[in-house]
């Protein structure tokens, strides 16, 4: 099927669904439709039809979807079948966490490798290796790597973030809390832990002022 | 200093500077000012001159701010200073590595225990302890817990909101790749892993069909 333009919104629901797909045990019904997905979920039944129909032709009045063939279909655009190669610069505890986490592979991601200006380990309990950033560029051309994830400190963020602009990174995963500055053709997704803990604490503290 | 209405952006900024104050070493020079913290993050002058002057009243003019005072205040009106006790919804891959994870520590955010459906261990290998779901009311209530982490698979996240909103918690921080109801004094604060990692790949997918 051809891929459509899909908003960010129809994006984030796309995972949900996967989910829930993947969680119907084998020996359950083959087919499924966008109402008992929608029910399952809890969720409005046309914005479910819709969203199916901008990743999948397979729908079938009455049937529904055949399970499999969505799941394959939601994947695929969700580009998890293709295994993406990426590299973590920066290995503290955040960094650490991430590269010991064997649930990305879901996500079709592969964290190839840690760097570190100081690696505090050479390697993961899970057999991950940590290299000097020194490596970091031999080792981004040699195995052509597209993806980075970004966990130093904020103020060395931007930094790094050049290196591997230079490297030929084109897609990168900020952990670290600041903004980065990127050529035009780089995406950068934020995912900003320290930030969201400060925006739960402050409804928190708010809270507990009301009730004085 | 009372505390001021701030927007989200300057919430996003304030963990970057707290970052660099913190990485000066200690005997490192005494006062900091706005210029000095805009330049060495790559950042506008003025906008860093707001900003602090929102969070603190300490800054003299010509001299800057006492650098240990304004990491005080910038970690106070960040609420870093006062411990959160949370707890953690599923403790699968996801909820173990952030069960596991010891930097939160510094954003005042402390993980009393994990919760699961069947806990696939008991405790962590720091020894943070994985309860039963039965036990979650009792848990809840006999620790006064305000927030909890939820990174329970997509379908069953409402769920467990809805009995973690029962529960007394005012504040979570959703992982799941869903979009959570709840009533209109609870904030939901999501950090969506899955939906990041898809936005990345697709990003890299249409590169290399430009490419091609």
């Amino acid at each position: 099927m051809e891929h459509k333009e899909v908003s960010k919104s129809v994006l984030k629901r796309l995972p949900g669904y996967l989910a829930y797909l993947k969680s119907i045990p084998d020996d359950g019904p083959a087919y499924i439709s966008a109402t008992a997905l929608a029910n399952a979920l809890g969720m409005g039944d046309v914005q479910v039809r819709k969203d199916l129909a901008m990743v999948s032709d397979g729908g079938r009045p009455k049937i529904g979807y055949l399970r499999e063939g969505l799941i394959e279909d939601i994947s695929q655009f969700l580009g998890y079948d293709n295994t993406t190669d990426a590299i973590l610069v920066g290995a503290g505890k955040l960094g650490q966490a991430l590269l010991g986490y064997s649930g990305f592979d879901a996500y079709g991601l592969n964290i190839l490798a840690g760097f570190d200006a100081q690696p505090p380990i050479s390697k993961t309990e899970d057999g991950k290796k940590i290299y000097p950033m020194e490596q970091l560029e031999s080792f981004c051309r040699s195995n052509k790597v597209l993806m980075a994830i970004i966990t130093v400190p904020a103020q060395f963020a931007q930094q790094v973030c050049d290196r591997l602009v230079k490297c030929g990174i084109k897609a990168i995963w900020n952990f670290a809390p600041t903004h980065l500055d990127v050529p035009e053709h780089i995406l950068v997704q934020n995912e900003n832990m320290a930030t969201s803990l400060a925006v739960l604490s402050m409804h928190l503290q708010a809270q507990m002022k009301e009730k004085k």
